[in-house]
């Protein structure tokens, strides 16, 4: 028997998660989150899908015999090629970064014509396109891989001059194909929000799927009496595969706050 | 008994070894040679030491359960963190790229100023910073990681603004250290040498450790009466440990030729 004070388990291939991570923290103070990133074998995105089914049962493992109540899937990658799989075969409830966004993307776009960006595994997996069609049948979508803006974002470069050429390199065939809303496929990509819109131009609403997912876990938290009671204490426990200093280095930008240390726990 | 007919073993987190691959054929067209690439964890630069030294123990197994008469790891972290382990526990010759870019750099350099640049893992390990200071204790070696360049080779920009923009940014600081060679210390950015050459300008010496490594290669199978004998009939073999139509695709810009086939084997 679960019980609603135990903590939720999220995970992503490293950090980028952590964008999620503050949107459920923001809206979900009371519960406690054990974090897991799989920096060891980070990134995710170019990887086959068998690989990343793999690697997202390991974690989901190991979070299971940590007493979680709930999975998050923080990372575009592995909820395209994992949800599925760890829905069928765990038994507490799981959520995953792409059917928010989806729901979010239908909602916000008035013409149907909608752009999806995110990682070449994420884009080739045609998971928000297919997610998108099946509450919105007679939409347009359009999706590209910007394999650069990771790494971009993990230099820090959020302002910088060559990253706005390269968002203006992958963005400007969106103008192209005229469409109104823009689905950041990646958990990385809202540190970029700012100059995206700048590319973008107002006339594309930007929708960033971590505020939709934390909403959405509420939900089905909620549906299933497994809310943490008020005062409960929420515990924050942050785990890395690899290279805590570095995880420790870059949480502060991707979570807004610092945090106080990492455990490693290596997989695999 | 190693037979001189047997193949070469080079290994790299991915694809970068190719140019070293490709320097080997090129200087060595007799010579068989097993390359395997470690796309499914790709990449090792911002790994932890232990965790480079488990995947390079990993690769070494498996390339010695195959036969081969010598290892060449065709990566700078790999060989920052794991060639002094391998050549300890391998009873056959393991050369590593650094030290023949160190002497080559040492040789070139007339006024003792060196730049080092490489993958953060390359970078902190201070390997090169060792190597030269080996060879030449009153050098002045300035070493900085470009976490950037690898993702814009892979990403094809070879001679796009953005990436002459990124490389001024990272490489501006070389110029105030006045250094006269800059040691190009990571397998991908051979390619990016016309274009570092043009932000550096002409009184920069540019050190690509490919060719160094080979020449090394070449030298140490030669002292032990392992060179392959004429007409032997090179056979060479890919072997990635994922998604080898991205390795494939990828394979003809970094090898200068285009390759038939990729095998996928699991490691870890």
């Amino acid at each position: 028997m679960v019980s609603p004070a135990a903590p939720i388990g999220v995970f992503d291939s490293g950090i980028g998660g952590l964008t999620v991570a503050r949107e459920l923290m923001r809206q979900l103070p009371e519960e406690s989150i054990i974090y897991f990133g799989d920096t060891a074998r980070v990134p995710y995105g170019p990887k086959s899908p068998d690989t990343v089914r793999r690697y997202s049962r390991e974690i989901a493992a190991y979070l299971r015999e940590r007493g979680v109540k709930a999975l998050v899937i923080a990372c575009n990658t592995a909820t395209a090629h994992a949800l599925a799989t760890l829905q069928a075969e765990e038994s507490i409830p799981v959520i995953g970064v792409v059917e928010p966004g989806a729901r979010a993307a239908v909602t916000a776009s008035r013409g149907g014509r909608i752009g999806v960006i995110g990682t070449l595994g994420t884009i080739r997996s045609s998971a928000y396109e297919r997610a998108i069609l099946a509450l919105r049948p007679d939409a347009h979508v359009v999706a590209r891989p910007c394999p650069l803006f990771v790494p971009l974002v993990e230099e820090g470069w959020l302002d910088h001059e060559a990253t706005r050429l390269v968002a203006s390199e992958y963005l400007t065939a969106f103008a192209a194909d005229r469409v109104d809303t823009l689905v950041l496929g990646c958990t990385h990509y809202p540190l970029l929000k700012p100059l995206i819109a700048e590319v973008l131009g107002p006339g594309v609403a930007l929708i960033d799927s971590a505020e939709q997912t934390a909403a959405e876990a509420r939900r089905v938290l909620a549906a299933r009496n497994l809310l943490a009671p008020a005062g409960s204490g929420a515990v924050r426990r942050w785990v890395a595969s690899d290279a805590p200093d570095q995880f420790l280095r870059m949480a502060e930008r991707f979570l807004g706050a610092p945090i106080e240390g990492v455990e490693t726990h290596t997989l695999g």
